[in-house]
């Protein structure tokens, strides 16, 4: 592509190191979509992803939960800032748990919901069985939620569970799905508009950074239908 | 993109004409993924969407079903066909529904959930009102599944769904869905293999098409868990 000598490069990258995209990003103007690096100062459109764990995990809190568990994923900025969130928000209240608590996706895994859901199992095993679990992203939040089914267990009821990214359908769920809306179809338009600016540009300025703040979004896998 | 002279262009096109298509054709090869065009003679991968309706609405018979109505989308080929095959099972079985018992999607209409969960409230009126719904895709589905569940009827005793596509995270909706499904990882990796092909070559052949068959899956919302 590069060779084509296109405008603009957009990237959504799941790599865990920017070592192509450096190289990239000497010929071709690049906005990162939602993963950055540190060791690229490159465009980026994205929410604040430490703060999407704070937020899913201090709910999670004031709704009375205290053994929290988190599913996260690979190494990227988006997995790794949720998990900063998830510990902060349990240190801001004092709350401590087990290592096992804490499942992150290895590079070989397969995909989100698969993971979720074996990540799941595992801590269905535990004693004590986590009572809520903060998933880094709504696919594992799907997982999580079949093997908690399958297991014979209720939500919220015997386990609350949150995700992050408000996907499409979270509300159709066998449970509908409270998750933390990052505002993707805003962020797709703050990425074309950049893009085409980029575009005509002939030096590209200073990168820019544009961080829309994530929501919470309540729904019934963290609030008891009747309480 | 013609202009930069890519060496193949892969089209899965929500168009109704293929005026624009014709004009990409003669400087690029195509290939038509899903949707096709009668005055255009392309390479194709796809699925044969009269066979996808005729195996939803022969499943909806053989459960007993007999008010069977239809949810569609925009007039293209993947609409149409599935269309033409849920009218031609009615018709084998010799089964006469009334013409409100087919709601199509209009050019300036919503995304699919809103507009199966639309042309569903409208079905929720008729008198009689059907027993069972074919809609002609899953997000058309899960908007008609909220739609019934909403006005507090079960699925399936109340009304069957089916939907068609077997869209990811199918089986974890409210009700598990019943669905045609059409192999899209595989033909995503058909797309792969046929547009590199196309790249290689310096002249193009006789456009190829290749068809996958569909195939019926049965979940809970045809299927009544405590019979």
């Amino acid at each position: 592509m590069v060779r084509r000598r296109i405008d603009v490069l957009v990237v959504a990258s799941c790599q865990e190191n920017s070592k192509t995209l450096r190289a990239v990003a000497k010929e071709t103007p690049l906005v990162l979509l939602d993963r950055r690096f540190k060791d690229l100062d490159a465009n980026f459109v994205g929410t604040d992803d430490v703060l999407v764990g704070k937020l899913a995990t201090e709910h999670l809190i004031q709704m009375g939960y205290r053994r929290i568990a988190h599913i996260g994923g690979r190494k990227t900025s988006t997995s790794l800032g949720r998990l900063k969130g998830y510990k902060s928000a349990l240190a801001r209240h004092g709350i401590r748990v087990p290592k096992s608590y804490v499942i992150q996706r290895g590079q070989s895994d397969e995909s989100g919901d698969t993971t979720g859901r074996q990540a799941m199992e595992k801590m269905l095993k535990l004693k004590p069985r986590p009572d809520a679990v903060f998933c880094f992203n709504d696919p594992a939040a799907i997982g999580a939620m079949n093997a908690i089914i399958s297991a014979g267990l209720r939500i919220p009821e015997d386990i609350a569970l949150i995700g992050a990214g408000n996907i499409r359908y979270a509300e159709s769920f066998r449970v509908p799905l409270s998750t933390i809306d990052v505002s993707s179809s805003a962020l797709g338009e703050f990425v074309g508009n950049l893009a085409l600016k980029l575009a005509v540009q002939k030096r590209s300025a200073q990168p820019k950074a544009i961080v829309v703040p994530p929501k919470l979004i309540v729904r019934n896998s963290t609030r008891p239908t009747n309480p």
